[in-house]
């Protein structure tokens, strides 16, 4: 595999064989409106795609530069939008369709309004308002985002410039006649000249689609991490695309490619599908409307080959929730006692999780509060594993705020746990949520935890009180069971007793101490820390469960750290008292061993219903 | 919980708020130019949302019928694409914004083709292509597929129909013009009359969400499950509604609000979020451009509260790949011998797996294939698990077989499991690639054992020609581990011999025999039947293992079948003949025991490593 996997993919391919296809389409002239357009190579022609997160694909002669021309015209209404804000800028500068050609005046009757900013008129309006009293200061400030967008630092072509402005009676007419309207309100000269140099902007192909994919990727340049445009705004930049961008074929390129783009006279096409990549063509040739033909038609194939258009989209809401389970079928790696292992058999249901995953939107997060309330209706505790969401927008975190204010009115409890959007989650909640409601959510970071919390909940209601506090006798734990009263006497008198503060170490990983423990009373927690990962707890364990087993079994150093959770009473029987054991009373440790055996099967059969579970979801 | 969970919901408490503010707004005039409309009551007002897999929300008088007028048009526009095929509509209606009212005629010079068909012209030129000679004919058409797209019967209002008809002078003129160049080929009359009628069908407001959600989820109504509209024509019918559908503010429409929409001139508004949602809102107040005013209030504050405009969208590829691993982290459920283990461990990093979920079309798919080649720099076999793929386009397909081709050619493996699409996706590689690549693509529904094989791959090539035929020695597995020759010998005379046919039962779930089984040659399978689902195999077993270690340590009947996978020769220690053991040869029983539980432990360990590794993934 050679370095770069974007040049040896298969999507490379499909766009080399499309660029050696249209290669030989010949039709179309290039623009000779102003001389220095007119030297143009016709047959030069490259095509690159940018993905939203960074990939490049690209053929042909991406890098030979042409001017930017009208494809400065959405980027500099970005500009625009940021240095006036949009009330300003609306007020200036219309949206609507002009249904005429690219250099139409379309002026909004009485008010003199520029019907849109992709039309000369409403371009050279958008630049008026650009940060800069000077031609020199205007131009600097759109050099400077363009430059972010590109991710390379751009540069006026000098010789086109001065052609622009030399031959540029159409766009100084409709400069005084904005001025005559009050459009512009100071002299047209110095903004004219910035609109000048603006279109002689030097480009190339992989600089469109780079600019592009910054559109597509929020605002933010994809292969630089830099900002080029607030999120705010790129809607309404690629909105003015979607409905103005392609000259007077609008409404074609809508029907046919459906992928908000704008061309420029040089032959250059840039086109955004938001929220995933960016396309940059280059071929000079155009047609009537003055567009790019091959820039046409490779739009036109993309779009249909990777069905691309924007009205054709997939079944988002499908796959937000990857399972839906209850503490019966799925329950914490807490170890419990036969006795609390009966109780979540029985009442389990009362406890649902789902995991979600994915990007969780309106579309998707109403499918959340959907099914959540739907699983409410015959539970108590509802559980939201968010570990696996990627991306939460503000409407996504208000509404499950509010589903955690229904659930609470109907006397239910939500648990939102995991996942990077949870403090985010936590404080649209702090911020929504009345008290009572607050005091049935809990913010759980981990969510093994969580479902234990709630497991402990449900045992504890439907157990004696103090059920976790007496003190066991050591013929209640699974791995005493069945031994006789001399037997329990002989193993009694070999063990010692233990009391842990919590927070106290029972066991240290890497340690070669050697004892099996049998915890009386309290609960402990197993820790293991996975190289280059933070510390996980792995396991609880309550009273009546062994901890330490290996110690009879070889004599590898200890695998994980049990720490006390709460104060913790236990036995110990060290590897050196059992080994007395087998030779004094065989047939003692052979029940105990059988029974250690017994535990690990069980255990064992449980781990392989949780994996089972977890794959066949 | 209520029973329809829709209706406790947080989303229809703030559709129930919207409706409750913009009750109070009372901007607008009721259309008045038939003398019908002008009889509705002002205040009606109804908001419904449906989501593409049907779940409505709603407020106010959504039962309220009213006529559909020109919403209409895209509905028929998409039978004329059914009837008469694109070609033919495209050449009789074009499809570019006017920038003028809805009445204007907007006739393309020369041809007197109607520039789109969403304006009067455009929408009487469309009537004419659906299929039917007469009136009756033509509207029975349209009444059926309109009746499909809101999953009820509609019908005509008869007054407002004759009212239209009677008063309908501009739109038979435009008939008439349309017949002077030849748009209409025949007499305008039937047309005309059926296109009184098709504006005259009654709707509620709910019928309108329904019609919209259709659209939304291609073509398909997602209540009845009808398809009203084949899906290759659903983004031409969104595109014209995406460029023209709100008379002359269409620019202003995709700006503000940026979800492709209809109105009428009832107070009707659709408006359609493609794969995720419809809306339909009713209120006869019209502002000048003879759009609903609360019609466009309510569109445009669901488009901000809940982030719908189609240009601002997420981040779709982000989690397209749920987890990437290799088999030395991750590895199938087969239970090894510890030289097989050594070996997985070395040589594991061979095979990298990646665990896609989500939705697969050209963006997400990108990312798949890059992330695949990546892998593929520093492996010999890479395996897709597709079982959450919970959708995948064409486009999709196709670049996975690509990547089969490419990895084929770089002398690599690729295994595609799981998943609803692995039938389309072997049809699609079958198709497309040559056979050499499909010599080493392989397609296997279950994952795990797809695993298992390139496992097994792995190990066959790092091992001594036999490794796997061999007859192994008693000695050789762990659960003979450090017994003397003495303490073997006492064992091996107690044990019985078996030889296993494949296919042939080891080990029958629920049967009250109590054998420990040792494998000396061979493989066997552990087969569970969770209730309700299929046989699934949950492990696999080499030589060297044990398996049915259950019957030493307890009573209970046989919880999974044992399967034969290819001729296996086993030893067999019964229950009966282990107590003997533990009597006549304590240290003897201890050791196995030992034995035992320490393998039990390793599995165990195993298990849980995977289990951490799934949930910490």
């Amino acid at each position: 595999m050679p370095e770069t996997s974007a040049g040896s993919s298969p999507i490379h391919r499909i766009i080399a064989d499309l660029y050696e296809r249209l290669r030989h389409e010949h039709a179309g002239e290039v623009a000779t409106y102003i001389p220095e357009l007119g030297k143009a190579d016709p047959n030069w022609f490259a095509i690159c795609l940018v993905t939203a997160d960074g990939a490049v694909y690209e053929a042909g002669d991406t890098a030979q530069t042409f001017t930017i021309q009208s494809i400065s015209k959405p980027f500099n209404y970005g500009i625009a939008l940021e240095d006036k804000g949009m009330a300003q800028v609306l007020e200036k500068i219309w949206m609507e369709p002009s249904g005429e050609a690219f250099n139409s005046i379309s002026l909004q009757p009485g008010s003199g309004r520029p019907v849109n900013p992709m039309i000369n008129a409403g371009a050279i309006a958008t630049t008026s308002l650009v940060r800069g009293e000077t031609a020199e200061a205007k131009i600097a400030r759109i050099l400077e985002v363009f430059s972010r967008y590109a991710g390379r630092r751009l540069e006026i072509d000098q010789t086109v410039y001065r052609s622009e402005s030399e031959t540029g009676h159409r766009n100084r007419a409709i400069g005084h006649m904005l001025r005559n309207f009050s459009i512009l309100t100071e002299d047209p000269t110095p903004t004219l000249e910035a609109y000048f140099m603006q279109c002689s902007v030097l480009v190339h192909c992989r600089d469109l689609a780079v600019m592009a994919a910054t559109l597509a990727n929020g605002g933010v340049n994809p292969l630089t991490g830099e900002r080029a445009l607030g999120g705010d705004h790129v809607e309404n930049v690629l909105s003015v695309m979607g409905s103005c961008g392609m000259y007077d074929a609008a409404g074609e390129w809508i029907y046919q490619v459906g992928i908000p783009a704008k061309s420029g006279v040089a032959g250059g096409i840039l086109a955004v599908l938001p929220g995933q990549l960016g396309i940059g063509v280059f071929s000079p040739r155009l047609n009537a409307n003055g567009n790019s033909v091959r820039g046409i038609a490779v739009c036109r194939e993309l779009s249909q080959r990777f069905n691309l258009h924007l009205f054709n989209s997939g079944h988002p809401a499908l796959s937000v929730i990857r399972r839906i389970s209850s503490a019966r079928q799925d329950c914490s790696k807490r170890v419990r006692s036969p006795g609390e292992q009966a109780i979540l058999q029985q009442e389990g249901g009362r406890i649902r999780h789902l995991h979600l995953q994915g990007e969780l939107h309106f579309t998707t997060a109403e499918r959340v509060l959907r099914e959540t309330l739907r699983e409410a209706a015959d539970a108590d505790h509802l559980l939201l594993n968010l570990r696996h969401v990627a991306f939460a927008d503000p409407v996504a975190l208000d509404l499950l705020a509010r589903l955690a204010a229904t659930l609470a009115a109907a006397g239910k409890t939500l648990t939102l746990s995991g996942g990077a959007f949870l403090p985010a989650l936590e404080n649209t909640c702090r911020g929504v949520l009345p008290p009572a409601a607050l005091a049935v959510v809990d913010f759980v970071p981990d969510y093994e935890l969580a479902l234990e919390n709630l497991e402990n909940r449900v045992v504890a209601r439907c157990s004696r009180p103090g059920w976790d506090t007496r003190l066991l006798r050591l013929e209640e734990g699974e791995l005493f069971a069945g031994l006789d009263p001399a037997s329990l006497a002989v193993v009694e008198g070999l063990c010692t007793r233990h009391d842990f503060a919590p927070g106290e170490t029972l066991v240290a990983a890497g340690s070669s101490d050697r004892s099996l423990f049998f915890i009386l009373r309290g609960s402990a927690d197993v820790w293991i820390e996975p190289p280059g990962a933070p510390r996980l707890r792995v396991a609880s364990l309550s009273a009546g469960t062994a901890l330490g087993e290996m110690a009879l079994l070889d004599a590898s150093p200890r695998s994980a750290t049990v720490l006390a959770h709460t104060r913790t009473e236990c036995v110990a029987l060290t590897a050196e008292t059992f080994a007395r054991l087998e030779t004094e009373h065989p047939a003692v440790a052979l029940a105990l061993l059988r029974n250690l055996a017994l535990l690990l099967a069980r255990r064992l059969r449980k781990a392989n219903t949780e994996i089972t579970a977890a794959h066949a979801a």
